[in-house]
């Protein structure tokens, strides 16, 4: 790896939007696309009263609230997370999300979730 | 792994910060104590003119800058990197930051690192 070639500091808004499922948006931030090899940084754009699909998977999710405020369901559980709060959803665990004012957080992923997703 | 068991949500603020070298504040939000086997996510605070020392180590950051904003030098390159902007630094690339205002940010590093920093 060309470690000094491929630190690099960007913008958020040069990175195109994706929709997701449920009314979400989602930017790529860093990948192993990047030379990233053990995760994935993504920034999720979810607009007031859209939410993403309640929907589980066998890898972890690591969240950190940017701006806005969520309601948050892990399992059968509920619970608010405001601007400023993390999240840490667990493999396998069902969780989803609605946003109750116009909210964006950062979720980090593995890289097996990258390479699935985005198919390479 | 009990995952329904071991999923949250909390606040940045119930976390204690810790200094680092340069004048700078970490909260490790998640970490592998918290079940989190692969990568830790953290809350670093730097007020205006404080920095991260110029250093590298084997493992690598992923960064988004929450508010403010920073001066950041990888290698020899400098770049300014103002709120929702993200920084890769791979392993091994030398980097310091310096806030220009009061600055907060996101950065995520490998479990092992988290181990290492934290001793256990």
């Amino acid at each position: 790896m060309q470690e000094s070639a491929r630190g690099f500091v960007k913008r958020s808004s040069d990175i195109e939007e994706m929709p997701m499922e449920g009314g979400a948006g989602i930017r790529w931030l860093i990948t192993h696309r990047d030379g990233a090899d053990n995760y994935s940084m993504r920034l999720i754009n979810i607009k007031k009263d859209k939410s993403t699909p309640y929907h589980s998977h066998d890898y972890e999710h690591e969240i950190f609230v940017v701006d806005g405020s969520l309601d948050v369901t892990i399992g059968e559980k509920k619970s608010q997370a405001p601007k400023d709060s993390f999240i840490f959803i667990p493999p396998n665990a069902f969780h989803g999300m609605t946003a109750t004012v116009d909210t964006r957080l950062i979720c980090v992923v593995p890289v097996k979730a990258a390479r699935k997703i985005l198919g390479d």
